[in-house]
């Protein structure tokens, strides 16, 4: 090796050795005669004085050298004299007698700090330099330990890890795939996966018992602040289990990776039917770490002459906890807040319980103290609350107060960072309406199975079908989601004819896997994690972009190698394709 | 769960209890009233009894049950009379009181069974039910623990698994580059890689120290016997090192493998330059597993009067043990094998050393008695050898012996699939003559550096100036490869130069690397491993297919899938790209 130790590794322990470091220079600075450069590495950051009186060359090279200089360097560990106990190597400093400049370094674009000056796409161009950062390389680290938990965990349990193939086959559902032109077959295209559905599922049928991979997957699809074109899934199946058993594993994933990654302990792992979850909180993936539920009042309300009352199908409040000193223009701002076409709310209305003692609503005229009263109950209201309301109809209006009790939540200081929420939601709807196809889409997929009680519904009333599907939520993002499957040929056909498939279409796109529930298919079920926005949140951040080395930008572009790109007219030809851009 | 037990988990200290299996049917057979089934799963075979006088319904479903039909029985643990003591649960088995049939089965195409009587394709069509077969699962969970181990190993050395992306960039290099044309970036394509190098590279400028990955790379390439579109390898790189601690760390992880998932121990590592390996077996990945090594007896048997010798550039030979007694019919028909247009030999000479102690050649006419024990000392031979002679160009006549020796090797039985003989080749020449571009290609990458002793030659001689690269061989097959990489802005570009790029060509196709290495690059260097091909050597099988849950054949298809395959007019005409085949 080309050093003795790491800049991180020396210490009280080592004084009166001879080392040699390898690494960057962090900082350099003259103090009378002395040079103070800091090294720095992946492990830490090492103190190295030049006491250049005696050795006119290593003065002459010290003094050369820049920020981000690669350098080697031998010399004796010695104690220092202005301790820094925040690190590991603060107590020692190399006092250096040979220097190597392994290589030298322009002056970068932006500071290699934790806090540098570089604006996002400056750092995208130099993502190479970016991730010299702590923060940027420690999410990465981070990210490593996670994987190697989960193996661990997984393996112990007899999963197998299995490749499931990238260049699969294209499906007309697969609006949103990537494709790839085939050299051997002309005319003809492989899909890059969305996921390894049928693959996994197929590995089940052919007694694989226990399966996982941690797998990129790929969407083409626009790209909203917190997507990318290629992501990695935590994919996991097993054969002859309940929906209870599936829970159970992999609730015991998340406490294993919680504890062992993060030192974090659950209490409580909670479950919640999406029926209560979109009452209780207006969404499939509710912030638990606060309170603040939803109370319904439309039956208190209705019948008092208010007609935005009266002619609303659901009428729902907050306690918005010790918001009563809310200005009447804070709460102004909050109203056109919510009339912004991302939310689409036609008003707000609010109740002040203050200090007095009293109750003043923005709809006194309708509301006397006694019915106030009535919503305060509801609410459990104590002084110094805000009581904020949003009628209309229910879907929308459960929306727009999920978005209000998130706003209020983070405004308040409930959304901690460091706070972790655990949820599983379940017995999602097996289907749900499309307006614009005019027909129903599977909720999960296409090979979640129905609740067998639910089955006779499929024709009477589709959208009441309850699924064997279920969502991991933490801190109100969706960190997983999964089903017990169809593992039966007739029923998988009947699903695929309720979606809308011709008997054709269904056997052209998913014979393969409609013919292999004929030769034996074991129950099976299974789930998926999104990697990326898992590392995400045990590295606090709020996008994924910083838990991946080489991400996208918001155009599916990466700009650091500069791609996509134009290819050569040959290259075209040979694959048979032609671009119609003109 | 829907079992208490698996199918490989009962043995003789259950006695008594009363359990619940699921699993396939096996085989099944009555004996006077007592129907028996053998239940099957991942981990194992149980005997079921059924028992069923007392019974009639058990009876009647317990008769109906086929091959491969999922059931799930529930019965009490009774000691068997006839044990069959080479499974571990041959001591017991269950008198079954519930049986369920969880999925009926087709009867299957082919016998699930260790021998099939499946052809490929067929098994190919029905991959899923050839998985079953207990030969290829375990090659998977095979490959599994091996993907295990090395993640424990690397990991244990502080190296990082960072994921780099699918979607890059496709390089003029990269003829066989797979393309992915982008829809949000119109008449752009992405390109899947061959390998993560640059990226590896760029981790190590960002100061990454240590990364690995298991990564799915790709090739669109004409499929040979041993090749797949997308395969998998393991990605590794190191910085402030040298060759030598690449060679001992990964040195390690190949030992570290074998003893924990083969329970093999190597005595021997050696390590051979590539000068030597050409010389002595003819390839650069020797088959190290028996001996035979190449002599030459060009200046022994030169100026006797014999045109094809006294012609060639080289004459070599080998020893093949014991084979005196070949007939001549035998040594015709490996002449005409070593003439077939794949080999190109254009003729073999022999000499026996009979039992008698006399030795007898094929070119009798040109050397007499005392001439042919000139090659007897040289080829060592005793009674019963045959000396086997090939003569011309050096180039072409060594890998033709190459082929003879391996032939030969395979007939007398010295390739033995349990024995493993593995060898680094180092100081591989930097550069190799391509004859139909009329130019030099890297014979690594373009990322490969030289050693420094012979950049010099780099303008006389490019053919001699070797490079800091290395192989890692085992048995004859090459396992893994990589180099100690250029680092350095000025030698990268030289290189690029060497190589026949312009400057304008090299800086729009690697300017982001080149740029990179501008801002501090440290010396690194790195290794891959074709996991597929280590795992079928694991596995002791010829081909990598079978250690691939799902393959695709030699035209690049997916027979089970159907892919690749036509997609919608729609979808091409949103990619704004079109077919040219009519």
């Amino acid at each position: 090796m080309l050093r003795t130790h790491t800049c991180g590794q020396l210490n009280i322990s080592n004084l009166g050795e001879t080392v040699t470091l390898c690494g960057w220079v962090q900082k350099s600075r003259d103090l009378g005669g002395t040079t103070f450069i800091d090294v720095r590495d992946r492990y830490g950051l090492t103190q190295l004085i030049f006491n250049t009186d005696s050795d006119a060359q290593l003065r002459e090279t010290s003094r050369g050298l820049g920020r981000e200089f690669v350098i080697k360097v031998t010399g004796k560990v010695l104690e220092r004299t202005n301790k820094n106990l925040k690190i590991s190597t603060g107590e020692i400093e190399i006092q250096v007698t040979e220097l190597e400049v392994l290589n030298a370094a322009k002056i970068p674009p932006f500071l290699i700090e934790d806090e540098t000056d570089g604006g996002e796409e400056l750092r995208a161009k130099y993502r190479y330099l970016d991730l010299r950062r702590n923060p940027i390389r420690n999410n990465l680290v981070l990210r490593h330990k996670m994987a190697q938990e989960i193996r661990r965990y997984l393996s112990d349990l007899e999963f197998i890890e299995v490749e499931t193939p990238v260049l699969i086959k294209s499906t007309p559902e697969g609006a949103r795939d990537f494709v790839v032109p085939s050299r051997m077959n002309p005319g003809e295209f492989y899909a890059l996966p969305q996921s390894p559905q049928t693959f996994k599922q197929l590995l089940m049928v052919s007694g694989f018992d226990r399966y996982f991979q941690i797998v990129k997957c790929f969407r083409d699809e626009d790209l909203r602040a917190d997507r990318q074109p290629e992501f990695t899934q935590i994919d996991c199946e097993m054969s002859f289990i309940t929906q209870e058993d599936i829970l159970n594993i992999f609730e015991g994933l998340t406490r294993h990776l919680f504890r062992h990654v993060k030192g974090v302990e659950f209490e409580d792992f909670p479950r919640m039917q999406y029926a209560d979850a979109m009452r209780l909180y207006g969404s499939d993936k509710p912030d638990t770490r606060f309170g603040m539920q939803f109370v319904e009042l439309t039956d208190v309300v209705k019948g008092k002459g208010f007609g935005v009352f009266d002619n609303a199908e659901l009428v729902v409040a907050i306690n918005a906890k010790g918001c009563a000193s809310y200005t009447r223009k804070q709460i102004d701002e909050l109203t056109e807040w919510l009339k912004r076409p991302q939310i689409g709310a036609t008003g707000l209305i609010y109740a002040r319980h203050n200090e007095d003692g009293t109750i003043k609503s923005s709809v006194d005229k309708f509301y006397n103290e006694e019915e106030l009263a009535k919503w305060s109950a509801a609410l459990e209201t104590e002084k110094g609350d805000l009581i904020l309301v949003l009628a209309g109809q229910t879907d929308k209006v459960r929306k727009q107060m999920n978005e209000l009790r998130l706003e209020i939540g983070g405004r308040v200081g409930l959304r901690d960072k460091n706070k972790f929420s655990p949820l599983w939601v379940v017995d999602f709807p097996l289907l749900e309406w499309d307006e614009e196809s005019g027909r129903y889409h599977a909720m999960h997929h296409p090979f979640t199975s129905p609740k067998p009680e639910d089955i006779a519904l499929l024709d009477t009333a589709p959208g009441d079908v309850r699924a064997n599907a279920y969502d991991l939520v933490i801190n109100g993002t969706e960190i997983g989601g999964g089903s017990i499957r169809i593992h039966d040929r007739g029923l998988q056909s009947l699903m695929f004819k309720h979606l809308g498939f011709s008997a054709d279409e269904a056997q052209k796109q998913f014979g393969f896997l409609m013919d292999a529930f004929e030769f034996g298919a074991p129950p099976h079920g299974g789930i998926a994690f999104g990697f990326d926005r898992l590392a995400s949140i045990f590295a606090g951040l709020d996008s994924i972009r910083d838990v991946i080395a080489f991400p996208k930008n918001n155009s599916g572009r990466d700009v650091m190698i500069d791609s996509p790109s134009t290819i050569a007219e040959a290259q075209m030809n040979e694959l048979k394709i032609k671009t119609t851009v003109s």
